[in-house]
């Protein structure tokens, strides 16, 4: 598959998972609206298996694979969601997961790897060691490398958490959904191009993380050199199958600041009564930064998910 | 009205109160259940409106005054929960609330008193001074003084939470909801024993405010005295037409330690992915202290709010 996932295809998947993931809720808040002035509709991955949209692109990956490759495990290179996403979809499907993380992973992110019966190789914390590690792992077992991001089963798989809230919400004028690597950027403006009426997909980004910002300003993909951010599932370059789609799909992307996105997710926190991540934040952050976009529009906002180290924020 | 409310009541109340309530969601999370060994089911008041259970209780109360007591405007006093749920529901039925409020109450809970146009004087943080102003301010406006939770129209307000969960899972062998002042309490207990399958009540409720749990233990009400607990909600004494129905219909209190309620709010925020407040989080606490009483069975959890004030906790 080299073309870009059609309307077909993001169906297919939805199918596919169905049976794996579950349908998150879709929350709305009238004090935010007051604040904000639009109308919002907040898809609520924080809720989904392994707590993050992820689990969507990694099942909808595994199950496209035969069963003689799905027997022989699955491998993946993550210091965050999708590890645990990609350990889950395994362990469901009777396999193994084999997830290289740097060794100054988070801890809570090592843990739900163990809990979902995931096979950590640790390795140094850089690029290189994490790409050579990855090849003597599957050179080993013979597993199938699941990328977290740049791959089309995973966009399609992505693109199923914007599906469902057009399902439940179908007269939507905005959908925004954060970007980091791209894979639940570009599955959101796929699937508000086939099945919204003609809705815009926007994007947030941090500005200590905006790569996507300057690839789009630029024609091409910047790479994310440095990143520094709270938002720690923003970090990544874009892939090269999500650029494309990005660039063709998506309307702008919004920078945040830090204290922006703090600031969002306590508000989320408080008004309505959910954790999310610092990424899951910063749409709601770019809401509230362009409201003159946002004013009196019914809007989709893509909560990615709620996987936070509590222990880091909480003063006890 | 001086009787225990019947079936039919809770019932009516229920019809009364349903344009103005959310029916809020039931959570499960199986990370729980693996934690606990029981099968839990957690009835998330946190989404109430106002953010608390408090609001069933206030608009049945509200609901069950003529058109003239109404235009009065209704009067109480309260630092927490039930002064936002009173100015809510006084604002949704057209007329006002007069919130008599200590001195240092939490700003938090001030600021939602103002958002939902309750009318606050403030008094020295004493119960005599709080009941003295309260009769000065009814004096003045002819206002009806609704109580917290000593008021059978409270407790059958209260009683629609356990009720609602009971028709989602209707087998539930035991039901768990904290105790302060026992509206919750005895509502919960009511509605356990008119609406399930013969299911056990059981309340949660912190070993700083004990008050409860001695009152049961010696037969007559014990006053709350200098109750420490992080779980604010959970101060008050138990109220005398709450008293009978708490004895009568529930098992027994389990006590929980300060750091076994920290420990539980921590664990349903990052497994449920759900903002709850410390007094909710006891029910949860009560049940990992005491996995013998709940192991294999189905357990309803009643999370009575989520008004936590973030800042207090956030370390940024």
């Amino acid at each position: 598959m080299s073309e870009i996932p059609g309307r077909e295809e993001i169906i297919v998947a939805h199918k596919k998972i169905a049976g794996y993931i579950h349908r998150t809720p879709v929350h709305t808040s009238k004090s935010l609206n007051e604040l904000t002035g639009a109308d919002l509709y907040f898809k609520c991955e924080n809720m989904q298996r392994g707590g993050a949209f992820k689990a969507r692109g990694a099942f909808n990956a595994c199950l496209s694979l035969t069963k003689e490759e799905l027997a022989k495990g699955v491998a993946t290179h993550s210091s965050g969601n999708h590890a645990t996403a990609l350990s889950l979809a395994a362990k469901s499907l009777g396999t193994v997961a084999h997830i290289v993380m740097p060794s100054n992973s988070k801890k809570i992110k090592v843990n739900s790897v163990i809990a979902f019966g995931g096979n950590i190789t640790f390795c140094e914390p850089n690029l290189q060691a994490r790409e050579s590690t990855l090849r003597k792992v599957i050179e080993q077992t013979g597993a199938v490398f699941i990328p977290p991001y740049d791959d089309y089963r995973i966009i399609q798989g992505q693109a199923t958490a914007a599906k469902e809230l057009l399902e439940e919400v179908p007269n939507l004028s905005n959908i925004i959904a954060p970007v980091g690597g791209g894979g639940l950027l570009a599955g959101t403006a796929l699937s508000t191009h086939y099945f919204s009426n003609n809705a815009t997909t926007y994007a947030a980004e941090p500005t200590g993380a905006d790569d996507a910002y300057r690839s789009l300003q630029t024609g091409s993909i910047v790479p994310s050199v440095n990143p520094k951010t709270i938002a720690d599932g923003l970090l990544t370059s874009l892939g090269e199958k999500n650029f494309p789609i990005i660039k063709q799909f998506v309307n702008s992307i919004i920078t945040v600041e830090e204290s922006e996105i703090i600031s969002a997710m306590l508000l989320i926190w408080e008004r309505l009564k959910i954790i999310v991540e610092p990424s899951s934040a910063t749409v709601l952050a770019a809401v509230l930064k362009r409201k003159d976009l946002f004013a009196g529009k019914k809007t989709g906002l893509i909560l990615s998910g709620g996987n936070v180290d509590l222990e880091e924020y909480f003063r006890t």
